[in-house]
């Protein structure tokens, strides 16, 4: 039975045949003190060297699996043999509302899958061509060398001391003032907006929101049970009489909004609203989550100042920032900038909840934006990013009959068709190999049936080009009947 | 005013000019159409080159900060200026419930802080003088040249594929059978253990585990609002006895158990406990959370498998297994085995809430774990950690007059005294420089007052001897009055 070994040349020899004499040994295959094949046999029989063997034995006998005799040989133990009593349990019946609208609300589940060959135009992700990989091994050398050990060992809830130190002069450089207030580093925008979620409301909590917004934060409002209110959004941002009329009826706890080449329109929100926004939330006393989603994408020549930098020594806007949409995603590093006591609620929270974000991921992405490296790439991939958004525009106001392409820019661009569904458009696209985000998933209401999002920052313009005249066609087809 | 810029020698200097720049404009001190000075006069003031400069302003012009005439120079361009209008908010005030309990449950927040020079033994974190730095850097190095890009852009919630299959059959190879089970990476045990009880229990809930257990794990039971059942430890594993009487008086939605190297107790479930423990559960329909901790600090020769391992086919025991106790802990990479189904709803909980675990840890850890680095690492750990063990426990008996030193291994021992506070004997060891976990944190009653963990892991054999020498001095003292 031993020549049934299969051997995976990628991993060592003597861990295979270990653990391949352990699981014999417990599914009772071998008896206890039954003699094993001595080393030399064994080595022949699987042709290979007899000192991988003796390892092999070695560590079975560590392990408890074996004992050997010297002059007699390698015998199993008396080890334990499983007595499998299953016994099952219907976990559908067992879990709670949270799970289960967890489920039916994770768009990923449900949504259009990606098969090979097809356009994709769901992604808002950075290209990852763009990534200097070099550059971030160069910052892994160094930081394991400086401090490798350690930053292998547990950290602290808060985050990595030296890259809080880098964003909150980031946020100093941002024009705001971070007197009194605090940093907390979180697996990305998702685990901020739901710390804070999680910290401040209480199921039945009214919320404020642009209508449409990003998914994912529709996503966790609902799942923290609050009764969300979204604001039309106009060219420049969020409808102010829409706003007024919102807070005259109601009485809200919090306020969302993304600022900047918002998803899913790509709207930027003026300066002169912001302030306008941030007054009016102010005279109501209406807290401000800002998600900086994107804002490091500028592509026009102007630069406008986040709401956080309005409040001055003030405590009341809490600032959400994240470059995973430009850059290295995968390693899921965001923060919150607020108010010093509410931080340290956070910190608690997000301690019970996975004791900190990586060390070694926070580590190494402190050493890459401290070399400057966030900068440099963050021109070049600006350059890319515009170019192809124009591209996309162009392409989109060419083939694709719609009421308005919307928004200056970011990842995306967001359509509104006349009076056509957009889900009835994707099933057509979608057998003729093109798949993209129906808008409605980012309403807040039953609205935007007639939009759709069409992220580009992962297809090639020729790809462009291609996915969006086959939307086009599908869409004319539609108009005709 | 240039020419007071401090410059940070490890940052480029060009992008400490440019923000030193851009902060005066956000500031107000530069007014808009005002001419900054040239680059050679720049240079000259600040003894650094004139490319230097000139790259400063090139990034402040892409940023919007100021606009360059040809043979004219640069000047600030039309920036807003941050109309600071502070709001301040009382977030005591807001926070809720369950903010307020985070923080008062978080007992890093509240417990006798170490400072330079003191003995402490409050860790159970592993040694990091024992990781094996290098082979981890060439894990990171291999991944990075095989998938450099892939892994540091977005992920699967999930996990890393490759690391599932792997754990899955590492799993395997400790006799538990995988069918129609899955396997979910988490951000460690703690996040593993809050997925769960986020989805399968409500506030109110009955939930039974051994007393005393993992502080933390009481944290988040408490986090959750659970009603919390803790049943007596013998010395080879929770009083059956006590069990029985408590199902036959409560009902309960779900049991969390320690078997190997038991948290705070260092005991070991023995096999014969684990078959009994799982066959009562079974009659009562109550499913087990077992969390792996320590298993793989085996010390004894014998093997004794998961209580997972007896299930089968059965899908009732959930599985959560972590390396952080032993191997990189900073990571933060943990995992739950358990029902398909669970794994689908806690899969769409954690996408939720973090959207996945940094694909760069799971990656370079699959490397690592693949590479056999793990078997040999435990191999050398695990010696110096039981000679550590052997030589704490002789001290302790030697040293600290006690009931009972309990336990049989792991990274920490566990001592009852005779009828003295543990935190009044901490308060003064304190002062002599030594610090310790006193057990009534452990607990789920008020009991163990006389108790305290030694955590040695991390400290010297010397430092044991003459840290347990002060608390057996301090102790003895207690006695006589």
């Amino acid at each position: 039975m031993f020549s049934d070994i299969k051997l995976d040349k990628n991993m060592p020899v003597y861990i295979q045949i270990k653990d391949y004499i352990k699981g014999m040994i417990l599914r009772g295959m071998l008896r206890q003190n039954q003699k094993l094949p001595s080393t030399r046999e064994l080595s022949s029989i699987l042709k290979i060297s007899r000192n991988t063997v003796i390892c092999a034995y070695e560590f079975l006998e560590e392990e408890g699996f074996i004992y050997i005799q010297k002059g007699k040989g390698a015998f199993v133990a008396d080890v334990q043999i499983n007595q499998q009593e299953g016994w099952s349990i219907e976990w559908n019946s067992q879990v709670n509302d949270y799970a289960k609208a967890s489920e039916e609300l994770d768009i990923v589940k449900h949504e259009a899958k990606w098969k090979k060959g097809m356009i994709s135009f769901k992604s808002i992700a950075p290209d990852e061509s763009l990534f200097d990989v070099e550059e971030f091994k160069k910052s892994f050398l160094n930081r394991i060398s400086i401090e490798g050990e350690k930053i292998l060992n547990y950290g602290y809830a808060k985050g990595y001391k030296p890259l809080i130190e880098y964003l909150l002069n980031y946020m100093k450089n941002k024009g705001v003032d971070i007197n009194g207030k605090d940093l907390l580093i979180t697996n990305g925008f998702t685990e901020g907006f739901d710390l804070i979620l999680a910290s401040v409301t209480e199921k039945g909590d009214k919320i404020l929101c642009e209508n449409p917004t990003h998914n994912t934060a529709i996503k966790i409002m609902r799942l923290h049970g609050l009764d969300i209110k979204g604001i039309d959004v106009d060219k420049d941002g969020v409808n102010l009489q829409n706003l007024e009329a919102q807070l005259a009826e109601n009485k809200f706890k919090l306020s969302y909004f993304i600022p900047s080449y918002h998803n899913p329109t790509g709207i930027i929100m003026s300066a002169e609203k912001r302030l306008k926004l941030y007054r009016i939330l102010k005279q109501y006393n209406i807290p401000i989550i800002e998600d900086g989603f994107n804002e490091e994408l500028r592509y026009s020549g102007t630069h406008v100042s986040p709401i956080a930098a309005l409040s001055g020594e003030g405590n009341s806007v809490i600032y959400i920032g994240s470059f995973s949409k430009i850059l290295f995603p995968g390693i899921r590093v965001g923060w919150i900038l607020a108010d010093k006591k509410l931080i340290g609620y956070l910190e608690s929270i997000k301690r019970s909840r996975n004791i900190h974000t990586s060390f070694l991921d926070q580590a190494v992405f402190y050493d890459y934006l401290y070399g400057g490296n966030f900068e440099r790439y963050i021109k070049k991939a600006r350059k890319v990013y515009k170019d192809k958004y124009e591209f996309a525009v162009e392409c989109a106001k060419k083939y694709i009959p719609c009421k308005e392409v919307i928004g200056e820019g970011g990842l995306h661009i967001f359509i509104k068709l006349d009076n056509i569904n957009s889900r009835e458009v994707l099933e057509k696209c979608c057998s003729r190999g093109v798949i993209f985000t129906p808008g409605d998933i980012f309403y807040t209401d039953d609205s935007g049936f007639n939009t759709l999002r069409l992220g580009f920052s992962r297809v090639s313009k020729d790809e462009i080009e291609k996915g969006f005249k086959i939307i086009g066609e599908v869409v004319k087809k539609s108009i005709q009947y």
